[in-house]
C-alpha cells in the first residue's frame, strides 16, 4: 500500500518530505522515480500527464495537490471507481483574495498604467465606491473574494449556477440572471469551476452584456476565456482591459499576442501556490480513512466537476 | 473683498465654478487673470510662484488647495501676519490609504515585477502576516493608513516626532527611537509633513537601520528623500525597490535615473487630488470666518512646518 506523488514540472520533493514528516514509515514514490503500479492505492497529483493512471489497477484515490480538480477530470481514461479529492486550505482562499483585491486596486488607481508610461502624465481615477464588482462561482474562493472586497468598501454582487446567498452580496443565478448581473459589473471577477458548462463563457457576447469600459480579471482556468474575443473587445474599446493569471497553455507561449497588449496584465499563475506543509495533515487524514475504507473528506462530483 | 485662486499648472476653473457655486456673489479672480491685489483678501494656492503674496498688501488669509502646505511655507516672503490654512478631507485620507494599500499588495504579490518581465517566471511570495509596516508620520493620513493596512491583517508600527497612541499600532516616538522601529520595518511608508527637521531623513544612514530586502514607499514630498542614497542602497542589494509618487523636481524630468530603474515605481503624484466640490465648504467657512473676525480653522503653525 504505497502513495505517488506525480506533478511533471513541478518539483515533487517537498511533497515528499511532508508527508513523510505527518506519517512517519509512509511509503512514497515521486514519480518517475522507479516503482511497482500495483502497489499504489494513493496518489497525489498535478497534471499527471494523461492516460497514466490506467496502468495503475489498484489505484483508489487521485487527489488534488491543489483547490482545482480539472487537470484530472479532464482525462477520460481515470477509472470510475477512483475517488478524486482537493484541498481546502483558508490560507488558498486567503492568497487569492489578497492577490484579487491587489488586482483590482492596481486597475482602479491606474499604477501599472503610469508605471508602464515611463513618463509624467496623470488621469483621473475612479474611487472605490464608483465600482461594481461582479465576481462569478460563488464557492470558498468566490466568497472569500467578495468578503475581502466588501471589507475594502467595493460594491459587490455574485452570479452561480445555483442560487446563493451571501451577506453584503447582491447575487444572481443561472442562465435566466446572467445578463441582469453583467450589465451592472464595471469589474468582473472569474472564479467559476471549469466544466463543460463554463468553458468559454468568457466570450464575446458574453463581454457584450458589460458596461463600457468593465474590466476582466480571470484566476480560474485559462479554459474559460475566448482570447480572440478579448483581445477583439479590448480593440474596440468596449474592454478597457484585463489581468490574467491563468492561460490554456501553461506556460504562456512567448510567442502569444498577449505578451504585447499593454492592456493585458499577465501573470504567471500565482494567485495561490499551495503549501505541501501547509495541507499535508488532509492528504493523510484521507490516506487513513481510505485504509480504514471510511468516508473520504474533500471529495468531488465528477459529473459536476467540481 | 476679494479671493484670488492662484495654481500654475492646474486649471482654475473648478475652483472658481465651486466657490461661485457655495457662495453666490462672491467675486473670485483666477490668476493670471487681471485684478487690483490690494482688493485680495484670501487666496487659494498651490504651488504660487515664489514672492508674488508680498504684493498684496491686505492678504489675510492663504488656503492650501491640498493637505500639504510646504508649497506655501516654502516662501520667507509672506507676510507674517497671514494665515496659513490646509485641507482636512476624509476623502483624501481614503485616497492616500487606498493608493499605500495598492502598492502595498502590488509590491508583496509581485505583480508589477511578473508584468514587467514580459516572461513567464514566477518567484514566491511573502503573505501580509509576514510583513511588518513602518509608517512615518502619524497624522491624519499616517493614522488612516494604519487602520486601512491593520483591516487588510498587516503588522503596523508607526513612528511621529512627539509620542501618539494608535489602536492596533507598535508606536515609536522620537529620535531615540527611530533605530528600534527602522529595524524591525520590511516596508517603510514615508507620510511624514516636509519640515527642517524631515527633509533629507530618507538618507543612506537611515537605509542601514532598516532589515534587508525592505522596500521604500513615499507618498510625502521629494525633498524626504535623497534619490543617490537610495539608488545606492538599491544597486547594493538592500533596498529591494521603491514606489514613488513624489519627486524633488516635479514633473519628474525625462532625464532622471529613476525612470530607468526596474526596481523603482514612479507615479506621478497621484495618491489623493482634492475634489473642488467636496472642500469647497471649508474655504467658504473660513472666508466666512475671516470676514466675521472670529478663528479659522484647520490652520497650521508655520514654525512647525504642518
Amino acid at each position: 500500500m504505497s502513495v505517488l506523488v506525480i506533478s511533471p514540472g513541478r518539483d515533487p520533493e517537498p511533497w515528499v518530505e511532508a508527508l513523510k514528516k505527518e506519517y512517519p514509515g509512509i511509503n512514497v514514490y515521486a514519480y518517475p522515480e522507479e516503482h511497482d503500479p500495483e502497489e499504489i492505492e494513493y496518489a497525489i497529483s498535478w497534471k499527471h500527464p494523461r492516460g497514466i493512471f490506467k496502468h495503475y489497477p489498484n489505484l483508489k484515490v487521485i487527489a488534488s495537490m491543489g483547490a482545482g480538480v480539472d487537470h484530472i477530470i479532464c482525462d477520460p481514461e481515470i477509472p470510475k471507481n477512483v475517488v478524486i479529492t482537493r484541498i481546502i486550505d483558508d490560507q488558498l482562499s486567503v492568497d487569492i483574495s489578497d492577490f484579487v483585491l491587489a488586482l483590482v486596486l492596481d486597475h482602479i488607481r491606474n499604477i501599472s498604467f503610469h508605471h508602464n508610461l515611463h513618463a509624467w502624465e496623470s488621469i483621473q481615477y475612479k474611487r472605490i465606491e464608483e465600482e461594481q464588482i461582479g465576481i462569478m462561482g460563488l464557492g470558498i474562493m468566490g466568497s472569500a473574494v467578495a468578503q475581502s472586497l466588501l471589507k475594502n468598501r467595493f460594491n459587490v454582487s455574485g452570479w452561480s449556477r445555483t442560487p446563493k446567498e451571501l451577506p453584503g452580496v447582491n447575487t444572481f443565478c443561472g442562465e435566466k440572471q446572467l445578463e441582469k448581473f453583467l450589465n451592472k459589473s464595471t469589474i468582473l471577477i472569474c472564479l467559476l469551476p471549469l466544466t463543460p458548462e463554463t468553458e468559454n463563457i468568457l466570450n464575446k457576447e458574453f463581454f457584450k452584456k458589460l458596461p463600457k469600459g468593465a474590466y476582466i480579471i480571470n484566476v480560474a482556468r485559462g479554459q474559460h476565456l475566448v482570447e480572440h474575443d478579448l483581445l477583439e473587445m479590448i480593440d474596440k474599446g468596449h474592454l478597457s482591459g484585463a489581468s490574467l493569471d491563468v492561460f490554456r497553455i501553461e506556460p504562456l507561449p512567448q510567442e502569444h499576442p498577449f505578451w504585447d497588449y499593454p492592456k493585458i496584465k499577465i501573470t504567471p499563475h500565482i494567485a495561490s501556490i499551495t503549501n505541501p506543509h501547509k495541507v499535508v495533515h488532509q492528504l493523510i487524514d484521507n490516506y487513513r480513512r481510505m485504509k480504514e475504507g471510511t468516508e473520504l473528506k474533500n471529495t468531488i462530483e465528477r459529473k459536476l466537476g467540481y
